[in-house]
C-alpha cells in the first residue's frame, strides 16, 4: 500500500496510547504534509529527549538535569515529600501548583495480579530520605497514591512502612470533586465526602 | 514542571490529530519509559520517512520511490484511473483491495470558503494523463472523491473537465453501509439508495 517507511512509522506511531491504527495514518499522514514545521523537528525533539532525559536519583521525577529542577530548587523545602505512583501523577500535582515541597516517585503500585511487589518500588529509596540519605529533614510524607485498591494498598505499605520512623504521614482528602454534581458521583464518594464533613467558615 | 526537552516534546505531540495536551503528556511519559523499543527507533523512523517519502511525479501518492510501487507495479493497469481527494483516501480504497488500476490524488477539494480554486489542486496533471503525458491508455476515470458538499463540487467540476476528452467518467454508488442499519442513517442515503435499488439476483 503506502511505503515500507510509512508503514514502519504508521505502525511505530499507533503503539503510543491514544493513537489506534486509524489515528496513526492520520498522524503519519499530517506528519508527511508538515515535514519541516513537525516531522523533522518531532524527530529531533524525540531523539534529543532520548539522549539527554533521566529519572532523578533522588526523587524519580523524569528530568535532563539530576537531581530533577524541583529537587535542585532552593525555595522548595525538602520537610515535605509527596509520594506518588507514576510521574505523570507528579506532573498533575504540579500543575495545580498547590504543593510546595518535593516528590517521591514510586513507579507503580503493588499489585499481586501484575505481579508488582515491594522490591520492584522505590520503597527503600524512601526510608533512605526520611533517614537523611540526602541530607533533607523529611517532617510530613504525604501519600497521594490513586484512590484505587491497587494504590490504597500502596498507601497502607507506605503508611506502615514509615510508622517507625517518627514522620507526619497524611494522605489527600477524598470528597465531592471542585464542579462536580452529587448525581453523578458513586457511593463510595459520597459516603467520604459526608463522613469527611467540615465545619461551614 | 518537566524538563525543557520534555515539555517541547509534548507540544510537538499535542499538534498531532487525535492528540490533545492530555494524551500528549501519556505519549510522551510511554516514549521515555520505553526508550529502546519506541522513542529511539520513532526518531529514526521519522528522520528516514522525513529524508525519503515524496510524493509521486505520476499519481501524488507519497511513497519512497517515484514513480510509486502502484504506478511502477506492471499488474496494475493505466486503463483505469481513480481520482481521490487525499492520500489517506487513496489508502482506504487500497485497503478493500478492490481497485486493480491506478490513482490520481488531487490533493484537496475545491472550496470557496477555504479559498481552495482549480488551480491548487493537480487537475492539469489529470488531464495531461487522460491525453497520454505518462504513457497511459486511460479509458475510465472513478471519482472517488468524499460525499460531502465539497467532494461532490470537486467530483462535477472533474467530470465536466474530462467531458471533452472522450473517456468514461463514472462514481461510486451511494447506498446503504454494508452491515449498516437503515433506521441509523440518514434521509439522503436512504433515497440515494432507494434511487439506485437494483434487481434481486
Amino acid at each position: 500500500m503506502a511505503g515500507a517507511e510509512i508503514e514502519h512509522l504508521i505502525a511505530l506511531l499507533a503503539r503510543l496510547p491514544g493513537l489506534g491504527p486509524r489515528s496513526a495514518r492520520r498522524a503519519a499522514l499530517t506528519l508527511i504534509k508538515r515535514r519541516e514545521s513537525l516531522m523533522q523537528p518531532l524527530a529531533a525533539a524525540l531523539a534529543d529527549a532520548a539522549e539527554k532525559v533521566r529519572a532523578c536519583g533522588v526523587c524519580g521525577n523524569l528530568d535532563s538535569t539530576d537531581p530533577c529542577a524541583i529537587c535542585a530548587d532552593p525555595r522548595r523545602t525538602g520537610a515535605s515529600v509527596c509520594v506518588v505512583t507514576d510521574v505523570g501523577d507528579l506532573w498533575a500535582l504540579e500543575r495545580s501548583g498547590a504543593h510546595r515541597g518535593r516528590y517521591h516517585v514510586l513507579g507503580g503500585n503493588l499489585s499481586a495480579l501484575d505481579g508488582i511487589g515491594p522490591d520492584d518500588l522505590s520503597f527503600d529509596a524512601l526510608i533512605g530520605r526520611v533517614r537523611g540519605s540526602h541530607g533533607e529533614k523529611v517532617e510530613e510524607v504525604i501519600v497521594a497514591t490513586n484512590a484505587t485498591v491497587e494504590g490504597q494498598t500502596t498507601a497502607h505499605y507506605v503508611a506502615d512502612l514509615l510508622e517507625p520512623e517518627g514522620v507526619q504521614i497524611t494522605q489527600l482528602a477524598h470528597g465531592v470533586p471542585v464542579g462536580g454534581e452529587l448525581d453523578y458521583l458513586d457511593d463510595g464518594t459520597l459516603m467520604a465526602a459526608l463522613q469527611s464533613r467540615q465545619r461551614v467558615q
